[in-house]
């Protein structure tokens, strides 16, 4: 093997190593963002109740196996410092990531998605809903 | 060289190829969310003003410089399907991620913030925040 041969050689594996090694790199790098964001902010019906602040964070956290949800972060209110502007009288928030509209519109009607509303709806008195695309 | 020691440099030339991919993939791995959500919705004085609408979002945009803010996306109502929890009469949402509460209050008195409140304030009637923590 010539020296030369032998440097192609190396060179070739080092790139199958990097190709390997690429995707997830890739992904990070670029860091692409699904760009359809649900934000979601209930008020429960019984406010002092942590265990049914417990079972719809559970419940929510269940959404996260429906295949068009690309992202979901579960809140509660941060203790941030008070000014005008906040309203933290929520008492859990759901953030959620779709790819597209018409993924999050599949997800509304996905059945994992109904079976949560019908349990859980007894255990909010007021949920808003602001659906935002990236600009 | 032997047939060895060249698999053995081989080895070693595409061990550092991976090496030097790792960090990022190791990053996307873990994929750590920062886990403060402070999430601000806008309505425009002049909602009919597309220059006001684009000043706001490049201004929000210029936030990201702010060491403390590890996420920023900026956005525009979704036009997902019409119900009666959705609220998307906003005009501009923010949404960013913190590592800590602490940094957000830091990032509200950062100058860069304070000089976006006075260039921008102008541009809205009213503003919403909700602030989440990760549960």
């Amino acid at each position: 093997m010539t020296d030369i041969s032998r440097r192609k050689l190396m060179a070739t594996g080092s790139g199958l190593a990097i190709a390997s090694a690429l995707p997830k790199s890739a992904s990070a790098a670029t860091d692409v963002v699904p760009p359809v964001h649900h934000m979601v902010y209930f008020w429960l019906a019984n406010p002092e109740s942590t265990e049914d602040r417990d079972k719809l964070i559970a419940g929510l956290k269940s959404l996260a196996e429906i295949p068009e949800v690309q992202r979901l972060h579960v809140g509660v209110p941060a203790s941030t410092l008070k000014r005008d502007v906040i309203d933290n009288s929520f008492h859990v928030s759901e953030l959620m990531m779709f790819n597209s509209v018409e993924d999050q519109d599949v997800y509304q009607s996905h059945e994992l998605h109904t079976k949560f509303v019908e349990e859980c709806e007894g255990l909010w008195e007021k949920v808003v809903v602001h659906d935002s695309i990236m600009a």
